[in-house]
């Protein structure tokens, strides 16, 4: 039985697809440093993930792996894939035809933005400008899709084709990660100078990840969310 | 003096920003194995690099490091910025205006796609279909523009009005790579089966690459392309 | 139940402590290119397995991830740890003690060293000079190892106390890795020119290799055993 | 002419190679997000690096490179090759003889060990068994370095015959590393909990480092040394 999907955004979604270790992993690697094994968690294993974590012995955390299944805008999945340390396989819009979903944000999220880079803060708007924004985007990509199956009925390559596409477009990846890369992720993907939508996949991935690891996750919150 | 920059597709380039080491310095990497240094590039040195290629012993090639500016249309970039081995610092449409660029095929850049993935061919097309594509790619790009900055003055966030933008608008980004992985580049975005537009980018940078190491990459060619 | 020991050398071996992925998830991160899912894993899919690994499409295999124990002389592991792309948790003299163990190799493999770099073949060497070697490195670690005794009772830091120890004591690690850098790694470290030593644990690796993904371990044999 | 070496312990060193861009380069990658560039280093400029450090942005500082020539003890070589971001070319044992070298630490750095792992402190020790430790050691590994001669002198090939040389004889080897990876280890490795002899050699990279990016030096140590 697969995990379920956290549904993100109008069309996305976050799903574990699967995962290796648990916080017990994380100390057994840890002791390896002392050539010993725990069986079970109790408080001295729980001291150690703290103590991982607050030092920043960051190794023993790349020693659980998991893996996502994610459905997104192409401009999020842009952020997403500056993270190097980890393995994407993503549609191909060379191979496949695009389907047609395109991203248009709650009224509610169509936002101004005041301040300067990395201390941004967002506001909302008008209601007239959210309307205006939504039904306008929504009234471009519905005409971009169909630019784009017109092409390809007229014998262009998808992947010129897809030039007609908006940056708000779905595309589908699949992401494998270790925890402490994962850590690092939510760190700055959740952070609130992070983009809105990006941080609202950040949060499906937080919720995913602390059924795995708990431990290491409390140890990660009370860190003040610092990456080990 | 700044290195030229190499026009690429209607408004991009490629630029060779710096560089460190060239083909002596593989050799003396490669030396450092038995702890020997050259002091000239000759013959013995030559036949190292050479020697090195073919049996694929990459980590001599990872003392050479170079740094690009390049200006590309974002799906070019997208297929780019999988090249995980190598560092990169992007515009950001988060924090400032995307200028009004984008990306039209010539007339004889507009095929069709005939066969499998893997191992597509690409033809050309009607001079009709090839006409209506670009009038029509050009009226759309120019359209999204428009609606991109109306979004702009009506308040809406940098981050949230590019929405509107097509795939086909042009990012810059800085490119610090070592030669190990831009052989690894060159060798898939310069094959006959990679995609046409990111093709004449790596041309671009195979064309910089070799006046830097010329040596290398001769071994390079004879070796048949495959990277270290 | 943990899998079993895979003895190697004279007090080394390799264990498998878990995995995650197969080879139908290979197949199902390759399909992700085309927004497809398979169900088993059936010859389109073998099919699939093997023209991923001959035409070098690398990240699917990196969808699966292993993870070893392993007990291994440190001139062993100092080859091992340069694979950059997996973790590392490694036993630590400067924490804990060492214990009395090192490599005292077979007879038959105490050897002699014929030809260049790169293409070294390895003869026998007369029983004579085989007894003598081992003879003479058992007395040798022997002693070191009481010298380290002595160091450490007389108050010097285990991280000093070290430096008595030669190079063939054996360490313990974890090793975190997904399959496509570890076809890498079997790539180089089963090869003939590779060093007897580390072949062993090399073909080791490989067994419990063979067990998780059958196929793309036949494919790899198939193709010559060059790495995705 | 080459950077002098920096002696490092008894026989080792740390020499700058060679190195690519400073900090107006970190700038201007850095306003590559906004599509800007800086022509020389003004009071912006210096707030931009500090700007970046603190709030953790890090990609700009690996567009500045460096390439190190080290000779150390085979025991600190072992911690150093733990960073995986850069790349080594070490001196071979297997291809290449070793030379008589080893470290004998001063008497002063002859020390014992108290209190838990993570929070060692040292203290030294008596001065008779500084001398003890000292002769001892210099009087083993004289004759494990005979005896690694008379195996290779008997025929025992290179790679098996260094089981007889303990973890403190000197290896060399040239590093490649980019400025991020490089505040990275020189945070752990020039801290109070970092072992001695790293510590020295890390001394000595922060002394050519500083030389190179004076300002983001400058920014890394307010930012009280916690790497970007």
């Amino acid at each position: 039985m697969p995990n379920p999907r956290n549904k993100v955004l109008d069309h996305g979604y976050v799903q574990l697809w699967d995962s290796m270790g648990d916080d017990l992993r994380i100390v057994n690697n840890a002791r390896q440093s002392f050539g010993k094994e725990s069986l079970e968690l109790g408080e001295a294993e729980k001291g150690l993930i703290s103590f991982l974590m607050h030092n920043r012995h960051g190794t023993p955390f790349e020693a659980v792996t998991f893996q996502f299944n994610v459905k997104c805008p192409i401009f999020v999945a842009r952020e997403w894939f500056r993270h190097r340390i980890g393995s994407f396989n993503e549609f191909s819009a060379r191979y496949s035809e695009m389907p047609r979903e395109y991203y248009i944000p709650e009224p509610e999220d169509v936002r101004s933005q005041v301040g300067k880079p990395g201390s941004y803060t967002f506001k909302p708007i008008t209601n007239g400008t959210q309307t205006w924004f939504r039904s306008e985007l929504d009234a471009t990509c519905g005409m971009a899709y169909i630019q784009y199956q017109n092409a390809l009925k007229a014998g262009v390559a998808k992947e010129l084709a897809r030039c007609f596409l908006p940056v708000n477009f779905y595309t589908m990846f699949t992401w494998t990660v270790n925890l402490r890369s994962l850590f690092n992720f939510v760190s700055l993907r959740s952070a609130e100078s992070a983009m809105l939508e990006i941080r609202c996949y950040s949060n499906a991935v937080e919720h995913e990840m602390k059924k795995i690891v708990p431990e290491a996750y409390n140890a990660f919150v009370e860190n003040e969310r610092v990456a080990p």
